[in-house]
């Protein structure tokens, strides 16, 4: 293909998934919200304009609160971007420019998303009042705007940034100036990820301090509740929903994306000539395969969420889950007709690059069900879990541990498949494709990722504003679907983290000419792979305690307003929403640091203090332990987390046939478990995708460094 | 050295551990028990008579049901070790020679400890009631009984194999002999680790599932104190200390022991010449260092121990930890005495294998030191444990788990650099010779191990003879020391079998011949780190979930009993020990099988699917992801288990300034940690140690067969 029919393909994909973004968020909007709305008599109960009003005044501190805790998390977060950036001027003012680029485009999606969330929650709130299947539309069209903005976003700014460099740098199409070219293009993805760091681990401790503080006290000590407007943490809580779950995924998907290109890039322009033998010269066109596999991917995402905001109609309960599981499917075999394309990359088969992208595409869809099987209340392994509480919070916690555990073998076993077929078959170059095989739906995972936590919050907000039973039973299950989209958006996110950071491993090594002399036998090789492995533990020691402390702060200041004020449990006093999201804000923002440097500082000491060879074995090492401890980590808390819901649902019998539902002595046991599982599943379990991928792309920018340096240590 | 020098060296310093272990067990045995003592009238209160007998007859209880369960695991381990045993023959008959021999030793190791153990609890009970000097003596010269018989018995074997099998096997000192001699001796340490596999597993899991089964009844339901008599389970906890913690730990170390030994052997026969460029022929003499070290090892151990026996007064309770640390600490500084033979290996400078072994032996003081620094509840980490207890379980549980992540990194730098400095001198020779330097004191090691669960038992005989409240504070005192040395001891034993581990990979790469590809970027070398590393995770869920189902019948039987005989629970009736007995027994030995099998089948099936290159990467990989997670695993478990001790000795003060002991909301949150704790520290933990080092000397056992198969995969 040529580099300019790929590049007008890919502007129009990305014009149409923009279009559409625009399309639902005007959807969105149109609703409007007043207390004479059409059939709200019959269904709302009691004062309506107080509750509308109530309703809209939670949404508003919501979105308050989201905004400034953003606001200020980019200040912070604005002054380490800029002083990576100035150093990067050392590697290459190109480079930095990247990064710059990278970093933006990733605040600029974390601000989109948590912007249209917070609009969507308390609309979804009061569609439930009306209509199911309008609720469901607009969380679900929240969703999608997120998505579409965030992938068309970030496609089109990366080609721009070719297209600039392309013609800045490269002369004559010489080959040369082609690799270094994309070295600094791979700044983007380096950017992208930094950002997304702070974002996840940020956003991840936020909202885990105020869900962990206001469970403990609301519902263990004082037995609230969850979301009681009560609870002084309660809108804390919602609003970290937004930082964390919408904002902070924004940047870490939005970050795989961008390091799966630039891996894709960088390897190819090096690996091509490698792999196809006396291939021909490299033409820039040849190298646009993997964006316009993502360009692909937005057409047909567009088509299948048309689907399901035209024609699928969610009328029941039961159909939620399925519409949503409907979507990650079609996408998936519609994503076949790819076949039709026929790229042609130097003189590979063409039909090796699609084998790898489906590869890629098909395990995260394995890893995705999987992951739902394990983590779901249809199944047996969560129902063990809950059966577990039967004997108290230790066989509880006991059993949730067993069951993260063991959820490894199958995701693993795929991506190790996936690896080993794509390495084959295009070396490094085929692990790249894969990892963009599997984020080629990434719109429609975006939405139904982002679709959770609109709905989380929409219930929140429902049961704030008192509108009643029913209503918080529609948007529980609209919450219940979304936790099962969520656990499915988990496996995907650590399934693409793996492949990426392998491929951008492949890039690296390809930097440092060491290509063959990796072996797992050289004592600087083995002795980091070690030290590497160990790096996952202590990120996750640092995040969980970080959470930990966060929390008892939170702990702190609730039990406090409710002693000192005692017409807040009385129902006569508003409690003081603001202290606890300023405990949140100032403790996530201080505790983001540690584990964040940590992450960047690790592979940049160790390759410039032992050389390259010692950063050979640190990045294999982490991905390795990372992979597995991310995926038990998710899954342990999402396992208890819908233990708990099985318990809360009314399924739980104990052996002489009792049912035990909330308030019991089981269901306090499964409080606890989901408790614990709470930073392990959104703050540790998550940030360790970005652990590993942004070491890796770290390296990768700074290889050439590292070969002039290795101070203490020589071959 | 010359052959014959050195192995009259060995067997001198092996006679001189048995008869130093002989004469401690005349005089445990020496102690009359009768109520008649000197001394006891004015220390016991009440019916004399009556609670010696009852004293005696817990004793015997415990000295039965331990003899009895481990009649039954030898029975079925005898049949597993059998059918091995015949497919060995394909590999060599004389393979299967010293694999039945290596087994054997195991379970006469098993045997021996568990014999002197349960002849120690009961008398260090009695002692305790009127010296708590006798009483440590009692208890320490226990361990030391066990400890020196068992390093001095496996030496021994292990040169009568090698003079027999070099008479039989080596013509004229031929170089190929020589080497293919040591591959059958490897067999050996295989015997000994698949034995020490189903020990540790059956054991961990038949002393957890009694643990876990009697807290969550007897302290959490009916508030019965620990070993309470009117607990059912009581007896079955004391006798899994005894399979568990001494029996399996015995096992576990010897298998260590024998495996570091093999390796140093294995590698060295080929290496050796390598690392010396151009070096003369070897001869089996020079090859014997690794033997001589351990022989010295036991006199320098003697020495040390016979301080602790006729100098040393333990008079004070503050005395007991600092004595059993000064042990370890006299050990490994009189080790530096090693520095007086010039050991001439090969052309090897004789100062870089004195640095390798030392840098073993030290660097396993450190990581013991640092062990005890994490889970001891005299230090910060563990009361900020017993702090989060505070706010609740879920937080003990976030801080407990946070705790055991954070402390893999100094264990693991230290590991790492040993790693790396021990290669980088004489390769993976080297990297043996740090092994065996680690497990040079391992009698000592061993001792104040055994110490541990001897006074653990005795606590509990104390408890339930009811000999009064000042007995079970001196058995308490010598317990809380057991905890830490016990903490200490894990430490070692996962020190050393990481670096065993290793110098096993090293054999098997030099058998493979592919000793410089084993790159990381090869497909199916990355594909099988991957998977190798998710092998600790299955085998720990499959261990953790055992613990949690037996423990759950466990309940269920108590249960029953203090139902169906309200008498238990008032005094009145004898529990049915008998029946917790025979569950626990059961059960760990139907569910030691699939962790066992997986462990076995996948590096052997691995390797006769993928071929030699698989299990190049399979097993780095399962040893830099088992590794964090036996420290973490063991430490978390510790951590919990002395944040409850640090509660119940009465140290823990709320924001209050209350202090909160037992019955407290605090303790109770304490008490779930410690349960969780159960099957990490004692089950999973210490069983991945052996994973990782018996899939190494399986793979290297099979390396030949692995060469000519790999069905499924070509390079």
């Amino acid at each position: 293909m040529e580099f300019v029919t790929a590049l007008v393909f890919i502007f129009i994909a990305c014009a149409c998934g923009i279009a559409w973004a625009i399309f639902n968020w005007l959807a969105v909007h149109k609703i409007e919200i007043h207390h004479k709305h059409e059939g709200l008599n019959e269904k709302l109960q009691g004062d309506q304009q107080e509750k509308i009003e109530t309703l809209l005044e939670i949404g508003e501190h919501i979105t308050d609160g989201a905004k400034a805790f953003l606001k200020e998390e980019y200040t912070d977060c604005s002054v380490f971007i800029a002083i990576m950036a100035v150093a990067l001027i050392f590697v290459s003012p190109w480079s930095t420019l990247a990064f710059v680029l990278g970093a933006a485009t990733s605040m600029l999606c974390g601000y989109l998303g948590m912007s249209i969330a917070t609009a969507a929650n308390y609309r979804t709130a009061f569609c439930a009042i009306t209509s199911l299947s309008d609720a469901f539309q607009m969380a679900y069209r929240g969703g999608c705007v997120m998505g579409f903005l965030l992938v068309s976003i970030s496609l089109s700014i990366l080609s721009l940034i070719i297209i600039i460099y392309n013609s800045v740098l490269v002369k004559d199409n010489n080959q040369e100036d082609l690799i270094s070219m994309f070295d600094y293009v791979a700044a983007y993805g380096l950017g992208g990820s930094t950002f997304a760091l702070f974002g996840r681990v940020g956003g991840g401790i936020y909202t885990k301090a105020a869900d962990v503080g206001a469970d403990l006290v609301g519902k263990v000590e004082k037995n609230l509740p969850e979301d009681s407007p009560k609870n002084p943490a309660t809108i804390a809580d919602n609003v970290g929903d937004n930082v964390g779950d919408i904002a902070g995924m924004g940047a870490d998907l939005f970050g795989s994306f961008a390091e799966s290109t630039c891996a894709a890039l960088v390897v190819s322009s090096t690996q091509l000539r490698v792999i196809t033998e006396q291939g021909p010269i490299i033409h820039i066109g040849q190298l646009m395969y993997p964006l316009v596999v993502s360009a692909f991917g937005i057409i047909i995402c567009i088509a299948v969420s048309g689907y399901a905001v035209f024609i699928q109609k969610v009328t029941h309960i039961n159909k939620i889950e399925s519409s949503l599981k409907l979507q990650l499917l079609l996408s998936t075999v519609a994503f076949l007709l790819v076949f039709t394309f026929r790229f042609q990359i130097g003189s590979l088969k063409p039909w090796h690059a699609l084998v790898c992208s489906l590869m890629g595409l098909w395990s995260g869809l394995l890893i995705g069900y999987f992951t739902e099987y394990m983590t779901s209340h249809s199944y047996t392994p969560v129902r063990e879990v809950a059966k577990a509480c039967g004997t108290g919070a230790a066989t509880n916690i006991i059993y949730g541990l067993a069951l993260g555990y063991l959820s490894t073998i199958v995701p693993i076993v795929a991506i190790a498949l996936t690896a080993l077929l794509s390495m084959k078959l295009l070396s490094f170059y085929g692990v790249a494709l894969a990892a963009l095989g599997m984020l080629s739906n990434l719109t429609i995972g975006l939405a139904i990722d982002a679709y959770g936590p609109i709905s989380d919050n929409a219930g929140g907000i429902a049961e704030m504003s008192e509108l009643g039973e029913e209503v918080r039973t529609s948007t529980d299950a609209l919450d219940a679907a979304g936790n099962t989209t969520a656990a499915i958006g988990k496996g995907f996110a650590i399934g693409s983290a793996a492949l990426v950071s392998l491929s951008l491993y492949g890039g690296y090594l390809t930097r440092i000419q060491t290509y063959n002399k990796n072996g797992i036998d050289d004592p600087i090789i083995f002795a980091m792979l070690l030290i590497g492995a160990m790096l996952p533990y202590a990120f996750s020691a640092f995040t969980m305690k970080s959470v930990g402390k966060a929390a008892l702060q939170m702990v702190e200041e609730v039990r406090r307003q409710l002693h000192e004020h005692p017409g807040i449990y009385a129902g006569t006093e508003e409690p003081d929403f603001r202290a606890c999201i300023a405990i949140s804000t100032k403790a996530s923002l201080k505790e983001m640091i540690p584990p964040g440097l940590l992450v960047i500082v690790t592979p940049t000491a160790v390759g410039l203090l032992f050389g390259p060879q010692a950063v050979a074995g640190l990045l294999p090492g982490a991905l390795i332990s990372g992979v597995q401890m991310a995926i038990s980590a998710s899954n342990t808390g999402g396992a208890w987390d819908n233990a708990k819901k099985y318990i809360e649902a009314g399924f739980y019998k104990n052996d002489l046939g009792e049912v035990k539902k909330k308030g019991s002595d089981e269901h306090k046991a499964a409080v606890i478990g989901d408790t614990v599982g709470d930073p392990l599943k959104d703050t540790s379990g998550p940030s360790l995708n970005i652990l590993i991928k942004l070491m890796a792309i770290l390296s990768l920018v700074l290889a050439e460094t590292f070969c002039k340096t290795g101070w203490l240590y020589k071959d």
